[in-house]
């Protein structure tokens, strides 16, 4: 039977006996399956009460070295099975993460450049934020987002966009592919929805890894056609009618009216309008979203900070018809909201105060500069015999039709092995087509002008 | 035919002829559906250019006042369908939030106490992570989150838990919920789950909403048993054996390896380890979690800092085991992650100087000093009588058994009344049991001390 000595115990006297029963356990002294003495006997032989036994023993069984069997008694567990408990051993898994390849110059990024985010502003704000809106940071969000956000975000959308918006038909959440899940979960996931082809790639993404049935629709050069929606047999039809990536295609009102007829033929037919970054449309006015000219509640309106003013603040919102909107507070008001406070109010305070305003008109002269410069170089270059700028009205790149025999493919490898990453339209579209035309998307909007002429060259060289 | 004025035109030649039509369209002079002239025939009559009146004419189209029809011509839009654009009409939605009762003294909330929150070196952190990194803030955050947060996290679990993790098999997710939403993903939609009764009750919404097929399983004293596990026919169980909520149970290890036993019986069995707020249990020594003690790759280990900093700020993170942490860097690294860059790196700061370590030790006592502090007071109160203080180890809250003959749903009626909010354990059941032993549950981490004895005397009296 084993005995213990109190004499120099300190502290509780269970906390001692835990301890040198646990440095018998692993030193070996006692071996795992090992029965320890019942509580009764444990206690009667080393003079102490049953109680502080019995604490011991359910110390020692919450921390996994000790087990019991019923009407058995107490055993000792098997440390070997316990490994996370010695943590000196060393960790060496084998995970392999995705290396992203480095490249001397990016064309097919649309990442913003990190120098024009407006630091002083924001962390002037944050830090008021922090000082003087406490309560505020620490009550729960409701699952919408904070009203004060949603106020601005109102506001901002009536003067910058003409739109008219309940800020209580605002959803805030971290980022628009956490939306589209929302929306999947809001509409029931019988639905079977539609996305542009050619297109953003990552909605396939999505939608493949929800498990949601989706087809494609094939565009002409007004955008998605009635009859490529009529066709599909889907429910959910999710475009981007203002800006279409890659194509930069903004759709005409008089299609927009067709694009709605269709999800008013049918009772749960509903559009997605993804107006990922129409602020940037660097020529033309902005154009009323297809929300705006709705009347029969059949608009999800969505849209992002990520472009207007980083990719790194995870901040997006939907717009829901309002009876949408009443089915999301009625069924999905459990969740939580997916941002953060601090970085609610501090958005809130950064679009009431006009700053958001202000930086996105800065942001579109920068980004009109660029683009012009940009076309000049191209049009001064070497290349330029092979080379034909198809401007677009929208977003932050354009696109080039090239006149060579490789295959696409072809050329993005060449180029990719002389440091250059560049994507070609076709690599948008899900199916064969698209390839003949040789397009290809420039991104400009983080570009670094001395590496651009050497590009051009070596993109001449590879053709 | 139209003609317009020239004479007094500024700007661009077209933005006039645009603003001509757009004001005859607006004041009705040019009716819905009314044929406009040709480009062609158009510019003959005023003097300009095809280009000129082909401009004027797109933009507005592009902002819905005029559509085309193939091969007819151009005709003016109906304004009554294009109500957004009127940004001067009222909106008067009908949106029904759901309201939030406003009670006296609110015992069912386990919200964190605000002024415990540690404002002045989080403001600190931040701004030196504003001031000093900002490279690093306009980065895009690798899908699982930045590695300067999942290093630290992988310390913290080190220190003061006893868990070895490789950062690689953290995800960092702007909440638990939507990190379920991704292992729902990960493990594919045909598994189905199996849930603790009593229990969580947000897991069943969650999993509702995501219409994933799942079962409830009872609990004996120690938690989850072998046999309900079995019987549930589940291949992902999602429990939180550390400190149940809202029994309070911790999961002993005998019971422990019983359900890892359960998760090896058959190949794609996982078990989702809740561990929502085990920091704070008040008594004994904090236990290895279940993912410490798994061999064999089952256990997907969760938690937020919700609890141990605050609600407010979205941050939680999940522990892979390695080769669904594979999986995940194979088939989801498409995704964004959900949380901004500026928390992350504040977080990663906050817990790598200490804090974090700090501040869940201060609250541990603050709030080993509450309960304390509670149960001296109800044990002293007439409401004493009538009651039974059910000790639990975890969490922060504990358990009161009240002597009585009226439901709990009538209890809790009654104290609604008295501007009281309290939930009996019966509620946490999804099945009709657990209503007759009248448990009810104690949250005293916010909790106003003034308001206690008059709540206690409420309570008493309407038993």
């Amino acid at each position: 039977m084993i005995t213990y000595n109190f004499d120099n115990a300190q502290g509780p006297m269970y906390l001692h006996m835990y301890k040198c029963i646990k440095n018998d356990i692993l030193s070996g002294k006692l071996k795992p399956k090992e029965k320890l003495p019942s509580k009764r006997a444990f206690a009667r032989n080393n003079g102490i009460s049953i109680i502080t036994i019995q604490n011991a023993y359910e110390q020692l069984i919450s921390e996994g070295y000790v087990y019991t069997l019923p009407k058995k008694g107490y055993y000792v567990a098997d440390l070997d099975k316990m490994q996370g408990v010695a943590v000196d051993a060393k960790v060496d898994y084998d995970i392999k993460i995705p290396v992203k390849e480095e490249f001397e110059c990016d064309l097919s990024s649309n990442r913003v450049n990190p120098d024009n985010f407006p630091f002083s502003i924001w962390t002037r704000i944050s830090r008021n934020v922090m000082a003087n809106r406490k309560e505020e940071l620490m009550q729960i969000s409701p699952t919408a987002g904070v009203m004060e956000l949603r106020e601005a975000i109102a506001d901002h959308l009536k003067s910058f966009r003409g739109m008219l918006v309940d800020p209580n038909q605002i959803i805030i959440g971290s980022g628009t592919e956490y939306l589209y899940s929302l929306i999947v979960q809001l509409l029931g996931r019988d639905k079977k929805y539609v996305i542009e082809n050619p297109g953003y790639k990552k909605l396939a993404d999505v939608y493949s890894k929800q498990e949601i049935e989706y087809r494609y629709a094939e565009l002409d050069d007004n955008g998605i056609t009635y009859r490529a929606l009529a066709g599909s047999g889907a429910d959910v039809a999710h475009i981007c009618p203002n800006h279409h990536f890659p194509t930069g295609i903004t759709m005409p009102a008089s299609r927009r009216y067709e694009v709605l007829s269709w999800a008013n033929e049918k009772d749960g037919r509903y559009i997605i309008e993804d107006d990922y970054d129409s602020e940037f449309r660097v020529t033309g006015k902005p154009i009323p979203p297809l929300f705006s000219i709705d009347a029969c509640e059949k608009v999800i309106y969505m849209n992002t900070f990520s472009k207007s003013l980083s990719p790194t603040i995870r901040i997006s919102y939907m717009i829901l018809p309002v009876h949408l909107a009443n089915l999301f507070y009625k069924n999905m008001s459990f969740y939580s909201c997916t941002v953060s406070n601090f970085e609610q109010y501090t958005l809130a305070g950064f679009i009431a105060q006009g700053y958001l305003e202000k930086h996105i008109n800065r942001m579109r002269l920068y980004y009109t500069k660029q683009r012009r410069r940009l076309m000049e170089i191209i049009e001064r270059s070497d290349l330029r015999d092979v080379c034909t700028i198809k401007e677009n009205d929208s977003g932050l790149h354009f696109l080039i039709s090239l006149d060579t025999k490789r295959p696409d493919k072809e050329i993005e490898k060449r180029l990719a092995a002389k440091g250059i990453k560049i994507k070609a339209l076709s690599d948008y579209y899900f199916t064969d087509e698209g390839s003949k035309q040789h397009l290809f998307i420039i991104n400009y909007s983080n570009l670094d002008e001395s590496k651009i002429r050497k590009t051009l060259k070596d993109i001449k060289k590879e053709l």
